[in-house]
């Protein structure tokens, strides 16, 4: 069975009648409107072969609702570009349907997009998302104050594990594989920090926690000190690093995809803010080290037992 | 010398420094919002032997302007996806500079976008535009009206004439060739003939005016005659269908790529309408039909000396 564009638009038509069908989706917003592009590409950034339809079409969305998150924006909308081989009819299929969920459960319109054929066997994604959000609470990632402590919402690392135990073919590992495979944007907790003024700069952890905090410091022309024991993994962690044969505190530090919040607030407000954050979602915030005065570079200084050490690190790169 | 994503983002944010670097970009709008994507694949859409990189930024652009204006809507923003071979710098560099310098032309900000590295040797672009309209004059696919006149506001088949001489690598046609390499969107046109009151229901020409004018009908849910005088060409065009080997009807009702804009108008306003539009914007309105009541089957009835007549069409594919 071959996919032709018709169809595709049919069945979004279908879940979405009163959006698809014009050159362009038209809506209004009063709030501040957020809004971001992502591509995921075959063999770039995923494989068919551990990837199903329907984990690909949520992990898609969860990339794209993660930027959103990392601005304190709440998503309402999204457009899809898809380019799909004509023979892949079925995972197309498939990846619409599980897509169309996932925007319901989501609370997110699809509200137009494009398909194409592809002229190779890969898959290409492009996704847009829009979100709102008030001037007073959005966050940024040129806005980190010197002094701020630097804290991470979610695990790191994670997904790095998973991605290496599925490259390599190995048994077990669900819950890291699940990790690369089905990340969540962590909407509630971006809403969250937007809302508590002591938050200063924010974003979302895609390529790594050193090349995002790179970022994050170039942005607010401020460097940072990272404490190598605070972001050591736990002891059941560390086995899972060991057993493939990872480095456990390059891995935390480079690995991508942890869809984790990366944000500095201010040190004072520490305590109440991991005390509130835990009691609200049920897991600690991870505070990993704080911003300091810089003049021309903006770089991370690392420390181990409180003296500088230097890394040679390499960022994520998925199949490079 | 290979693309990285870091130097890609740096060219454009050394040309938008305001606005790309977060997760999201961030804006606000009183008007309502016009949103739509467009993918242009390599050898789906462009060939790279004759489409240069400075005519594919262009190119990119003027097709999702073209949306827009089709809305009857004014561009404001866009968003670039750009998947390329690490080889493609030269290319990409181009490219890009080309985009930033055509997106200060039409006053269109480069407000984000996502790039990174092709499995393949193919480009894949994936652009999201951003218009701005009022209410009571953005038009829609679905608002024809029975007994309105259908007219197309640029020329028809021109796109394909062009196409057709590069893929077969003949010399001259090149006034055709630009209608294909280098199309502009008739966006003042569509602002105009928004602000008709009697101009109903407005979409671009993309696909091709057979299945273009036919999905205007489904959204109408109504059908069309078309007149063939009417849409047959000129003697001078002829004679480029001619030494093509191209069936002068067939192609312009199936051609893809005209970027001409189809809509339909209340028929007592037509004498007015066409004198100002072609005062306003020295070209003349093609006038090709009319709307008609139908019940089940929305279609289009083609008309040869008032007689009905046949053709077997096959939409516009481009490299199919």
């Amino acid at each position: 069975m071959l996919i032709d564009e018709d169809h595709i638009i049919g069945v979004l038509k279908n879940a979405y009648p009163q959006f698809i069908g014009d050159d362009a989706a038209v809506f209004s917003e009063h709030d501040q409107i957020v809004i971001s592009k992502d591509l995921l590409v075959e063999d770039v950034h995923f494989r068919r072969h551990y990837q199903s339809p329907e984990s690909l079409a949520r992990k898609a969305l969860a990339v794209n609702l993660s930027d959103i998150a990392a601005m304190g924006a709440t998503p309402f909308a999204v457009l899809l570009g898809l380019s799909a081989a004509a023979e892949d009819k079925i995972f197309v299929d498939t990846f619409l349907q599980a897509f169309i969920e996932a925007c319901r459960e989501e609370n997110v319109i699809l509200m137009g997009g494009d398909t194409t054929r592809a002229p190779s066997n890969q898959l290409f994604l492009s996704l847009t998302i829009l979100g709102r959000g008030h001037p007073q609470t959005l966050k940024y990632r040129h806005t980190a104050k010197i002094n701020d402590l630097i804290y991470v919402a979610g695990p790191l690392g994670h997904a790095h594990l998973g991605f290496t135990a599925l490259e390599a073919n190995r048994p077990g590992f669900e819950d890291y594989k699940a990790h690369f495979l089905n990340p969540k944007a962590r909407l509630a907790e971006g809403i969250w920090l937007a809302n508590q003024p002591h938050v200063h700069a924010m974003m979302d952890l895609s390529d790594g926690l050193w090349v995002d905090l790179n970022k994050l410091l170039q942005a607010s022309k401020c460097s940072a000190l990272l404490s190598v024991e605070k972001i050591s993994p736990s002891e059941n962690e560390l086995k899972a690093y060991q057993d493939l044969g990872l480095n456990p505190i390059e891995t935390r530090l480079t690995g991508g995809e942890d869809y984790a919040l990366l944000f500095t607030a201010t040190a004072e407000k520490s305590l109440s803010l991991r005390t509130q954050f835990e009691a609200q979602f049920g897991y600690p915030l991870l505070q990993i080290g704080q911003i300091i005065a810089s003049n021309e570079r903006h770089d991370i200084q690392l420390l181990k037992e409180n003296q500088p050490v230097t890394l040679a690190l390499q960022p994520f790169n998925h199949f490079a």
